[in-house]
């Protein structure tokens, strides 16, 4: 654990290690954003948030040491999930949560880095992981309580349903096949919906084949 | 145009412009398998092809244009898409055909590169959409054939349907929300055979949301 420098009375929640962190992990998201996971320097980092090179390569050490500690703060400021009553509303609105992120021009880049930087280092690789771990936990109410609501199987495995949903439209921020508009949102949704119905992503659909 | 150096009756159907290409691009796949895009030397793959160096910088540049040529020549000599006289059949060769290559220890490291190249590099995006785009066209055969048999509605955009099935295997090699084994492959084409039977991707539902 950080030490964190706040005394009782302050008006600062964050203290100094809050504050630092805050602005290394805004100019490491900008240079990501800028120009790539390749071109992430420490020391051009530490430059931008005017704060010592010391400390940045002491606290983060790498650029994948940077790049898993912003995702840790992805995961920790990402919206929580939408409780709109129903499945189909539910899954509206997380994918265009997702498509929304995949084509913001700064977070379409800062996420096609941060995929690049998880194809080529493990520590990236790792904290991409926990961050889609986390972001299928957040939203995985949506899927339990379309099943004690009847909409789907019960036995349906939330994060396939999820999963499904978000899977077209990041091939289509890989393979540009097509772009990532309502047309793919909505594709996206009653592709996965008709599928979970259908019983694709039960429980007990699924183990025979493993 | 390269000129080629092979002359009537010589037994070699690729002359020394064709064999030098064989050999850079198998180093620079290797190279990219090993360690990655970010570290694709143009002068290390020459070393490795046993190729002038001087050649491969005149010839290839870059390091994204070898990954561009490297994607040509994948598309090249990428497999014909499968007859087997039903959708589900064509669907499922076509989606053990991408899980077995992102499953391959060196094809999937391989895909992980040049997924990475393309996220930071134009030229290389432009070469993985037209590696896409030529898989796509080789395999829509299959959909149109499905649709004169009466298993898919008048209209199913072939392209879509195909996306829908490699969609969750790169998300499962992207994010590793879950292991790319046959209940993903079966659970894709599954998906994407109903969602294209109900008509999620025939052109005139999908049009009015454009």
């Amino acid at each position: 654990m950080e030490q964190d420098t706040t005394v009782p009375g302050s008006i600062r929640p964050g203290g100094r290690t809050a504050r630092v962190r805050d602005a290394v992990l805004r100019a490491a998201g900008d240079l990501l954003t800028e120009r790539g996971y390749a071109h992430l320097d420490l020391a051009e980092v530490a430059a931008r948030a005017e704060v010592g090179k010391t400390t940045v390569y002491r606290r983060w050490r790498t650029p994948a040491g940077l790049v898993a500690d912003l995702l840790v703060e992805m995961a920790e400021t990402s919206l929580p999930h939408s409780d709109t009553g129903s499945l189909r509303g539910d899954l509206d609105a997380n994918a265009h949560l997702v498509a929304g992120t995949l084509t913001d021009p700064r977070q379409g880049r800062l996420f096609r880095a941060l995929l690049a930087a998880a194809t080529t280092d493990d520590t990236a690789a790792t904290a991409l992981h926990a961050f889609y771990d986390t972001r299928l936990i957040e939203w995985s109410p949506c899927i339990e309580i379309a099943i004690t609501r009847g909409e789907l199987p019960p036995g349906t495995d939330p994060r396939a349903v999820l999963s499904a949903v978000s899977a077209p439209l990041y091939y289509r921020l890989l393979t540009a096949s097509s772009p990532i508009d309502d047309t793919a949102v909505t594709a996206a949704v009653e592709a996965a919906t008709l599928a979970a119905q259908a019983g694709v992503f039960t429980t007990a659909a699924t183990q025979p084949a493993n």
